[in-house]
């Protein structure tokens, strides 16, 4: 009795990945002895193609990008990446050496960031590759990071540059070029910042993944103030500052950032700093959090209002 | 600024399923304190339109066939389940009225069998509608059953009845009459053996999902022995035998059964048969596990070999 195409596809691309309590992918469930005395934090994402990245991307950057989009958001909770389970939906035509790069970037970068495979399911899709992934990480309890939390007085900040993915989709899209290809990139493989060590420093925080303004409006909202946004502030590449001033709405509005957003008290400012060093990231502050309405006032230097028609990326 | 309408289908929506830990869904990441002294056991299983189920199923059995089919796993593993992820990608034209159904069945199911939504994602998807859900249950240390680990002279055993599953998806078809509309139920919403005590009384086991035989040789392979599988022996329901017996090869081979498979020592069994009293359901054997290759060998009452030539339902 031979085994279906499925379980020698498993055996082949996705058992290599497979850690501890991962019974190498050969049973049903998976086991996590929780590290004792912490708190697990768990976030899942969805990718479609066509959606969330395109069709011939190359498919180690998309099990790259993947992964990273869910260790983003871990990263901005404060969180230790341990592992994930995974499920993949493929058209049948799907060539082998697609699952053979999806997952050489998945182990590459299961590599880099010290996490492994739990689990998973493949199944076949009439559709385009629909892929989800469940991350666990943990932290000390009670330490999370979240996005309610925020004081007023406390200082916007943002590591990294901004704009830099929703640039790189244009230059996907051909609208917009690339001589160095760092755009494009940044698009494509997301620098989740792993290991910024946020407990005692921010009193909430996000990662940057539906645009700045959009993903600060929830911070807003989950704290109750009102964020004072400085654009000119906000930290763009070499890269997107030679795209010109037409892109700086893209670049405050644009989705892929994966950078993380926090919400800093002027007195652990210099923690944060040296959080961020100890990481090799810029941390850059952009604004400040005061007592208001929930919402998010965009201004130039000038203190001129900042006007913004399209407020961040939606699923829908 | 307003929200996007993904925010809006979240709130109404998957707001209400959110338990302890989820932080209302108003957060990039869930909360979970393992339950002190336990291991955790996880699973994730995909489910495509087209191929897992009807695009024009009710949306309520849809949702709780997603979580049933995770709780299955966690069944099969003695677990206890405690709560799940999930990703949820639609077209951008499915009716509020879609996900109002789909989440009142999770909530009918939440309360049976006492879990709660923890985390995910909602995005588009230019395909089918697919969905994925992360599972975590728990047990004691070292307790969860495993595929391998059968021994020889242990019985071959089974909950409730086999077939039922891939008979409904025949009527869904049109290919077969189902009168009182039990088989189609079958299909349609499988019933997890949720509770079924397994530590202490089976040596192996796994749910059966893609059909009694190919499930049973990955018994066969992970314990390194001989499964022999008398087929005048499996359990079939009313509906199933009224079918008549050229529907015995589907029977034993068609997925979506959701039973437990059990390798039990003849010492076990009246342990066995008092656990799954204590849930309502009965248990069957239906042969035994002997030395010799890793295969299924499958016999009529008489001795005879069974020939079946389709092994069991490949994703791909």
């Amino acid at each position: 009795m031979g085994l279906p195409v499925e379980f020698s596809l498993i055996a082949r691309h996705f058992r290599p990945l497979a850690g501890p309590g991962a019974l190498d992918l050969r049973d049903d469930a998976a086991l996590l002895t929780p590290p004792p005395g912490r708190q697990l934090v768990l976030t899942a994402d969805a990718m479609v193609a066509g959606v969330h990245f395109l069709p011939d991307d190359p498919p180690d950057l998309i099990g790259r990008k993947l992964l990273r989009v869910n260790l983003s958001d871990l990263a901005a909770k404060g969180a230790v990446p341990l592992s994930y389970l995974m499920t993949v939906s493929t058209p049948k035509d799907t060539p082998d050496a697609w699952f053979a790069g999806f997952a050489a970037g998945l182990a590459q970068d299961q590599a880099t960031y010290g996490v492994t495979l739990l689990g998973g399911d493949t199944t076949s899709t009439p559709g385009p590759i629909s892929l989800s992934l469940t991350i666990i990480g943990h932290v000390a309890p009670n330490t999370a990071v979240h996005r309610f939390g925020a004081q007023a007085g406390d200082g916007i900040w943002v590591t990294g540059t901004i704009g830099d993915g929703a640039l790189g989709l244009a230059v996907a899209l051909g609208r917009l070029t690339d001589p160095t290809g760092f755009l494009l990139d940044r698009y494509r493989l997301p620098q989740p910042r792993v290991g910024l060590e946020l407990a005692g420093i921010a009193s909430a925080g996000m990662d940057v993944s539906d645009g700045l303004v959009q993903d600060l409006g929830h911070i807003c909202r989950a704290s109750g103030l009102t964020a004072e946004l400085m654009a000119d502030a906000v930290p763009l590449s070499a890269a997107a500052r030679t795209a010109g001033p037409d892109w700086l709405t893209t670049c405050l509005t644009g989705g892929d950032d994966y950078e993380v957003l926090l919400a800093v008290p002027p007195a652990r400012t210099g923690a944060l700093r040296q959080a961020a060093a100890r990481i090799g990231v810029a941390v850059t502050q952009v604004g400040h959090f005061h007592s208001g309405p929930p919402e998010v006032m965009v201004r130039r230097a000038s203190g001129e209002p900042f006007v913004i028609t399209k407020g961040g990326w939606s699923h829908f």
